[in-house]
């Protein structure tokens, strides 16, 4: 078998076979087959796409590429929930605790983030003590104990991803329905979870720009999934503000402690009551949504899953005092407040340019190098929809940095206003299973 | 300027602009850009393609990553010709001695061959003592005193181009019109000729299958040279079955020289009949075809330039007196006779299989490293178009290999009979300048 040949093949339009795929996944993990054909193929890929059957051997080849985890320590059935990204994005922080609270298994393996602001991980490591390096004895013990653990990555797991990834990225061949799904479901595959929740997000401050795309690789997901004998639900949520008003890691932190503690924002409590309902009747807690959701919300009500991250943190190494008191968390050197030109309805906060207005406040990395500063970010007085009068505050900006007027500036541009009164959609627009 | 951001911006179907494309090659040249971006970019080149001011800066790019040859100290118009490869194809052999003979300046630099059979050079190289290592200022003084030089190449010669080449050769990106005219046009321009003819050769044993992917590559180069001031003719010619009747070096030589001998095969003899008439035209040397194909008959007629041919010999270190008597080259060891089993027309002759079938009896390379069995091959006794009684021979096969049972085999398959009598088409299906 030859690397040329199979590229040409797909290059050609035609199908792979498990062979193929498999002499790929593994030449390539072993560096026999270089990178200028790995990113060769995956061009070809790009634009002539692989059919169900390919990328259920992809996902499958990737899978076992490395050591995979077993959860078969923990009892009973483990959740686990995945986004594909968003800018103001902490709703596993809320909805752990949550579907911890109600008695279901969330063993959770989570990421760093590059780009607008950082990932769980880095979320998380703005609680003073937490960590998230844990031994995986300890980690099944946690879970078995409290119910819930957020962790890092083990290096082994699906080393293949780890690399095409990195290729990827350089290479102009990140869009793509079929790499982007066997990436996401071979490393969630690979944590051993026995129901996967994915969070597909459209709108400017997704991946995915449009709602028809989300539903693309939301069905490819869910296919690889069902196929591999895992009950893999989707939910296809909107992107085109940031999620809940915080944006950035313990400002984060904060709005999912307060969002516990019964005052969230509209979007995000909506977001995690059906979300987390879905994840109770994956692990066949409740039978409909409508009860799942009742429980969700009984959970905030009764300041259990409060408890619940509380318990998470000390466990992890954490200041729980932290969630009782947010007030404990350190502040930015610098606090601005941007204010509305005009007068008008909200009809669009990009997300996008608001994820990398933080980002150069030094809520993210641009290089995986970089350190995060964890306090620094953005909270929205206004969302779309609201209406705003001249001067009045549309967000306040938090920052260690001297000199960030133009910023600011760009942050004010980032809101778009219209005369008329302005529509809010759902956030989540369709349940995909 | 990132490399990423160019091969997304051509993944996306936009026109790449020069600064872009300069960057490209000057980065991949010196090795700045590395070979997995590289591919990437071909591979979006091989879906989108370029459009004409793009391929003329791709060339133009290429043309100036290394050295160029500047022929002024040769007097008179300099002509050159290229072929796009086929099987049996020994025009240059014929073709230089002919147009030299009518008094125009051939400053050939050829290339050895991969696959099927030799190249030019690895033909010439059949005669003893004959060398294609010629100083600059010697191939200059040849040229000038006898008309014609066929040399190799200059390393240095469009370095963008060999390693672009052998990246393309094992990404899966060989086939696309804008690499295969740019890589072509880059070297034949960067070899200093006023004029060029390019042989674009169409049919089983071509690179391109049908007429029209000829017709386009053909029209591609000719605009490229257009563009830069160089007078560009294109032909389109039948590759279905080999060119002549002679396929393995020497014997390629023995039957140019038959050709000068006025004894050609008719394809072999038509096609260099007309090509040198363009070629004529385009130095000047005659206003029309007709005029052209008159002169160059002349020449074969009056041995003027099998003379040439012994000249240019002679003036490499050759023994001309070879070219005088060809019973002199050394013969195979084993001759073979293919019989036909039918009767019939030969209504086609696969000329990719017999080129596969010449390199498997030790006529051409595997790779680079291979050496070439100079006087193994095969002599075709019909052609499309011929009768065949059962028991006839087809052709004869010399080798110095000892079992080659299973090639006279597959040697015996190329050859499709009919019933009906086959019409034969023309060599030269189309002019384009």
């Amino acid at each position: 078998m030859r690397m040329v040949d199979i590229i040409i093949k797909k290059r050609s339009g035609l199908e792979l076979t498990k062979e193929e795929i498999d002499f790929v996944i593994k030449g390539f993990t072993s560096s026999e087959i270089p990178d200028y054909q790995m990113s060769s193929l995956a061009m070809a890929i790009v634009f002539n796409g692989m059919n169900k059957k390919e990328i259920g051997y992809l996902t499958n080849a990737m899978l076992y590429s490395g050591d995979t985890i077993s959860l078969k320590g923990i009892e009973g059935i483990k959740v686990d929930k995945h986004s594909t990204g968003g800018v103001g994005d902490k709703a596993s922080l809320v909805l752990g605790p949550l579907v911890a609270s109600c008695g279901v298994k969330l063993a959770k393996m989570s990421g760093r983030g590059l780009g607008h602001t950082g990932g769980t991980l880095d979320k998380l490591e703005s609680i003073p003590g937490l960590t998230i390096s844990i031994e995986k004895e300890d980690f099944i013990k946690q879970v078995n104990d409290i119910g819930i653990a957020i962790v890092g990555q083990t290096g082994t797991l699906v080393p293949a991803d780890k690399k095409l990834y990195a290729l990827r990225d350089v290479t102009g061949t990140v869009e793509s329905i079929p790499l982007i799904s066997s990436s996401i479901m071979s490393k969630k595959l690979a944590s051993g979870s026995d129901t996967i929740l994915l969070d597909v997000k459209f709108g400017s401050g997704a991946f995915m720009k449009n709602i028809d795309d989300a539903r693309v690789l939301a069905r490819t997901m869910v296919d690889i999934g069902d196929e591999l004998k895992r009950d893999t639900r989707a939910i296809l949520t909107d992107m085109n503000e940031p999620l809940g008003l915080a944006i950035g890691n313990s400002l984060e932190v904060i709005e999912a402690i307060n969002t516990l503690n019964g005052n969230g924002p509209k979007d995000l409590v909506e977001l995690c009551t059906k979300a987390g309902a879905i994840m109770l009747m994956q692990a066949k807690k409740v039978e409909t949504l409508e009860e799942g959701m009742k429980l969700i919300t009984s959970k905030i009500e009764s300041k259990e899953a409060l408890d619940k991250l509380a318990q998470m943190v000390k466990a992890q190494g954490g200041d729980e005092s932290y969630i009782y008191d947010p007030s404990k968390f350190e502040k930015a050197k610098y606090e601005y407040v941007v204010r509305s030109s005009k007068e008008g309805y909200v009809k669009e906060i990009n997300a996008l340019e608001i994820g990398e207005s933080a980002m150069r406040l030094g809520a993210g990395r641009a290089t995986k190098e970089d350190t995060i500063d964890l306090s620094a970010g953005i909270i929205l007085n206004k969302k779309v929809g609201s209406h705003v009068e001249v001067n009045e505050e549309l967000c306040r900006v938090f920052t260690n940095k001297e000199d960030v007027s133009s910023v600011l500036e760009d942050i004010k541009e980032s809101f778009k206003l219209s005369e008329e009164k302005v529509d809010v959609g759902p956030i989540i627009y369709e349940i995909i299973q």
